[in-house]
This record gives C-alpha cells, structure tokens and sequence, in this order.
C-alpha cells in the first residue's frame, strides 16, 4: 500500500490520465482568475457530498437534482467571486445556464456536467462573464491543473492540491485533489471545495461508499469558525482511464484505493484549516480511548472549535486549563477522571490536574505552524482526529471588512 | 404587576431588607477587590443552578454535595482571581475550608454557607489570603453592595446589578441582582455568577422552579464565545424579611414575582453579553413563529454565536447572508422559504430572497452600541430570545495574553 503523498508542489502540476482542466479570469473578482474547468474525455464516475446547511444555494440544488450522490460526470465548471446563493429561482436558472453552456462546449449532456460556485451571497451571477469564460474554454483542453486551483479561491492565500500515486487494479494511477477553504468553514462541510480526480477504473458503488466515509472523516473535521456555508461540495470522479481492472468494494486494492482518497483528503483538509482566515498556526487534535468514534470527534471538535482555545494558541500559551473545559463543555460522555492532555510531547494535564511540566517545552511545542494537541482517555478504542486553526485580529479584521 | 427596572447605578446601592453585602481585596488579583461576602440575618430559602461542565469546579462541587439545588442559605463567600478549578481534592478542601471559616464568621452552620469563585484555572487558591480576607469581614456586617458587585468581577470593565421593587404576599419587597462575566460564556452557563437576592417571603420549592426557568430563559441564552466555564452558578435568597405571606406557586401574586425574578435576570444576561471581552455592541437577536421554543432557541443562538455574523456586526455590515446562513446552518427544524430577517426595523430578507432596503437605514441600526436581529418564521408559536456580542480584535487581544 503506497500512499505516500507527493508533495503540493508537485501536486498541483499533475492531472491523471484523459484529464484536462484549466481557468481563466472572467472579471467577477477584481484579480485572479474566478473560473475554473475539469475535463474528462471519457465519462468517469462520479460521487459527491453536500453542505448540510438549510440553505443550499443554487448550484447545490442543482446537483442534488442532476447528480444526486452518485452518477456519471464528464466536465465540472466551478467559479469563484460569487455563491449563486440565496438567489431564489433566476439563481437556479442561472445554474443550469451554465451548466447547459459547459456541457455544450465539450460535447455532453447537461446532467454530465457538474457545476460549483463560491463567493458573495445574494448576488445574480454576472451570467454574461460567466458564458463568455465558458466559450473561451480551450477546444481541445489544455492540462493546466495549477490555473483551475486558482481560479477557485476565495479569501484563500494560496493554492490547495494534493496528489498519492498507487498501483491498483493492476494499474498504475493517480489520484489529484484540488480544493479552496478559507471561511465560513465547518463540518457539513465548509465554504468549502474540494475536486478530487482518478484514472482509476473505480466501481461506482464502492467509489461513492468509500468517498462518503473519507468525507467524514477528513472535510468534516474541519472547522475554521464553526459556520458551515450553503455552497459545500466535494466531489470524485474515477475514469478508468489508467486502465486496470475495476476495483470494487472486494477487491484486494480497495483498501490501498480508500486509504489513497483518505491521504489526498487528509492533506487538503489540513491545508483548509492551515489557510483559515486569518490563521498562523494549523491546529490539530486527536483523541484516543473514548467509548467510541463520535465521541471522539465530539470531544476533538469541542477543543479544535473553542475560541479561548484557540486564542491561546495564537498567543503560544499552553493553556491547558482551556483544553480541559473544553472536553468539559462538549457534552460528549466520557470519565473525566481518566483524561490526559498533552500540547505536542509534553503532558500538561494527567490524573485530574495539571502536570508540572516544562514551560519553556510546553511554549516551543506551540511555537511552530503546526500544533498537535493529544488527549488519551480511558473509556474505550474511538478515536478521532479534528483539524482547526487559531483564532487572530486578522480573522476579526478579514471578516469586519469583507463584505458579502 | 410593576417590573419596571431601577437603573443599574440605582440598583447597585440597594440590598433588600435584612441582607447586608461587601468586598474586600486581598491580594489574589493585582488591582481590585477580590472577596465578596453575603450576609442574611435570618435563613433564607434559596435555589441554585449550577455549570454542566464534566470538570465542575471545587466550589460548584462542594455546592453540590451541600446545598443541591435548594436549601437554606445564611452566607455566600466569592472569590475572584482564582477559579479554584482542575486543583483536585486540595481544592475540594480548600473550598470545604472557605465554607466553614465564614459560617464562623457570621455564626451560621458550614451547609448554610455557598461557596464560589472564578478566575484563572488550575492553581491552589492562596488560602492564607482568602482566610485572612473572611477574617476582616465587618461584624455586624455593613450594607456596601457596590464593594460585593466589584470584588466578583474578573475581566469585566464593570459592574453588573439589576433591581426591582414590588408588592406581593401583602408585602413591598425589592429584588436585586449581581452578576459578573465576562469571558468563556455559554448556556450552562458561562464563566458567570449571578447572586440574586429578594425579601420576600418565598416557599421554597416554587423559589427554586420559577428560578430554573428564569435561568433557562436568560442566563442560558447568554454566549461570548460559545466555551462555558467550569464554575458557573446562579443563586437565588429569599429571606422573608419585608413580611408578608409567602408566595406559593398558586400565589396570585406568583406570576409578579416570577416577572421581577425574569426582569433582573434578563438585565443582568444582557450586562454579561454587553460587556462580553472585547466586545463594543451588545446583540439581541429574537425568534419567533418557531415551531417550539426549543427550535426557537436554537435558531437564535446559532445566529448570535456565529463569529461570521459577530464580525459583520462589528463591522456595521448588513450582512443578511450570515445570518441566513446562520439559521441554516443550526440544525433546527424550520420552513426556510417562510423566513424573514430583520436588522433594527429594516427587512433585509424575505420571500426566500434578499430584501430591496435602503443600506443607509441598515447600517444605522447597526452603529448603535445595541443590535437588534429579529428573526420570524411561519411554522408555529415558538420564540426565544438570545443575546451576545459583536467579536473583535480586542476579544483576540485579552484572551491570546491573558494567562490562566
């Protein structure tokens, strides 16, 4: 099972076979490009998970209606700068627009066709830039996997891709991701995207299973402020086009493919957080020993979600009070008798009261970009990891400012 | 029925008949007083409602095991400074001996003595000071309320009372509040004490139910940051001093009572969210036409803890689409088509759609230092309100600094 990640800079250079994608710069944002494209020259198959926000906007209700959880995709169009949401019937309309436009430009039916959008709420779509960006589509595409990484940003800093190649299905295929955060950012799921391409032959049942389990384990966990936008999706699509044969959910490699998603959706869900507005540090942390899985997340989400938490990560403070009664406004069931909190390697917290610990350790183990918080109980096997970031004046700042 | 509130500057120089307050300082924090003390000459019934964080601290602990939820009451001894919180079983004992050193003091049994305090976390309780503090309360005591409402705050910019005279059982009592917060405020509840105190006489079990449901129409609906405290507690004494017949549940002067009780209470959660750390803006945010209260509740504290719709208000944005995305975003069981927001007295969205209002109009009541969001929807009789407060720098500022 290989399922080393290559790394973003080499990622964000790759498409698996019979994949084309690309973006442009369509004028709805004021710089970058706010359009991007996915081509696959054969039909692949295809799964997607949505927000779970009562307010889906129109693109998602499209989905849910032309795509549902699983079917066949040839193309994606996704454009960034505006969210099509909150825009009542002309919003869907204007989804299905674009999504008829693409599937014209590249010669498939509208249902093959899937369409995202991120950015402002409650404004139409310029749909004129819109359709002039769709016809500047290169025919026959180009491979330009870093500009469609571009073209879906929002308040993002920098591109989000990440890419495993594995042998599977006696096949030797890649599997890509692409993804944009950076607000607005929660389970079920995020202001979020994320892509995820294969050249894999992936049975469709098995495909949509394992996504839908990765999904939650990794885009779920994410929390940036603890507000779950209307236009979440992550989408996969697998075309076979490395050749191979299909694998299913007993084929031998299936474990090898699932844990291939798993890394590409780990990694894009760590850069989420790390490239949350305003973030310095990435902040992770995992529970071990609760009674089970949700209870794990439950206590994870509680510390990763907390703001006096994550202030005091900001301020490199090891806090361990704050880590604490997070675990003991969480709800969640577990013996508080038998918790231990660690920032890093350091124990800062056992037996129902502070460790005496090293300050100046505990300090260092804050210090860098990345803070990894453990908390062990003793009540069962569940575990789950949680990914977040701290909260600064420039999240405030970002999020006074930024009108929508 | 009069609940007309006294203002807070009035409030804070009155205790009803037969009560008698103050504060001393210390030295547990560097400025500032940091002892409280309560005093009654008679008992007095009394009902408490306590943190359900899994990590109580020593003195919500100690409360526990010898109060409960009510009981009689002669004494209440507060410390700030210093949670006495994660201190293990020396706490348990230190709290044990705070509770028995002021019954000596006013000559009462240990059990009729509440015990609580805030502060930072995790550090022994320097009982030399705290005993030396309960050593110099005046006997007699004195009547100086303001010194009690000081020596209970911690990073609270100020003091927090709520009064309100009646008549009821033939009697003219007063009811008076004091609260503090400021930080780590949630339902369940907050880092928050409120005393409350009335002469009335009042049975005692329809004391400690009407106080429960005061509670869980006010103090619960209060949220800074969403972290709820391990040391939270509300602490009703009604000590029968102004005469009268005591007011049973089936009293008809019960529901007056219950109004003055819900009337301080309700202030003294808005002073909490008002003065929230950092904050510059209180925010109300009310929800009717839910299909219960529970729902009702859900929505409004999904909007008023939302860091994306606190950011706006402190930007004076009106930004609609946040708090749609808010309410979509809670979970609660709504009609989404059948919504309408408003900010002040400006419709900023309905019919499924952004409302066509005058941003000049919008952004005024949004500059005031009180927010108000109303929210209806058209699924049934449910409402609640929930209060909060706009998130700023200054909230990144003391909680990244300040160390517990």
């Amino acid at each position: 099972m290989d399922t080393a990640l290559l790394s973003a800079d080499v990622a964000v250079t790759l498409l698996p076979e019979g994949f084309y994608a690309g973006g442009v710069r369509v004028g709805i944002k004021r710089k970058r490009r706010d359009l991007g494209w996915i081509v696959s020259d054969v039909p692949a198959a295809a799964a997607a998970v949505y927000t779970q926000n009562a307010y889906p906007a129109a693109p998602i209700r499209l989905m849910r209606e032309t795509l549902g959880g699983s079917g066949v995709l040839r193309g994606v169009i996704v454009n960034s700068g505006n969210a099509n949401a909150l825009t009542g019937e002309t919003g869907l309309d204007d989804a299905r627009t674009m999504q008829r436009a693409f599937a014209e430009r590249i010669g498939a039916p509208p249902e093959a066709v899937a369409v995202a959008s991120t950015g402002v709420i409650g404004v139409p779509l310029p749909m004129d830039k819109i359709l002039a960006g769709i016809a500047a589509v290169p025919m026959p595409p180009e491979k330009d996997p870093a500009a469609f990484a571009e073209a879906i940003l929002t308040t993002d800093t920098r591109t989000k891709a990440a890419a495993v190649r594995l042998r599977a299905g006696g096949a030797d295929g890649l599997v890509v991701g692409f993804a944009k955060g950076s607000g607005m950012i929660r389970p079920n799921m995020a202001t979020m995207l994320a892509f995820l391409l294969t050249d894999l032959a992936v049975e469709a049942s098995f495909l949509s299973a394992a996504f839908r389990d990765v999904v939650r384990r990794t885009f779920n966990r994410v929390s940036v402020d603890t507000d779950a936008s209307t236009n979440d999706m992550a989408l996969v699509l697998a075309n076979g086009r490395a050749g191979g044969e299909a694998i299913t959910a007993d084929h031998p490699d299936a474990p090898a493919f699932r844990e291939a998603l798993f890394a590409v959706s780990r990694a894009l869900a760590r850069e989420i957080a790390r490239d949350g507005e305003g973030a310095t540090k990435l902040i992770e942390v995992t529970v071990r020993g609760a009674r089970d899985e949700a209870t794990a997340e439950a206590l994870a989400m509680a510390v990763v979600e907390s703001p006096l938490v994550k202030t005091a990560v900001y301020g490199e403070d090891p806090n361990w009070g704050r880590i604490v009664a997070a675990l003991g406004k969480s709800g969640a069931a577990f013996n508080p008798a038998g918790v231990e909190v660690k920032i890093g390697d350091v124990v800062v917290f056992a037996d129902d009261r502070p460790a005496s610990f090293d300050e100046t350790e505990a300090r260092a183990a804050l210090a860098g970009n990345e803070v990894a918080i453990h908390v062990r109980l003793t009540d069962g096997d569940g575990e789950a990891t949680a990914w977040g970031c701290d909260l600064t004046e420039g999240y405030v700042k970002i999020n006074a400012l930024y009108r929508t």
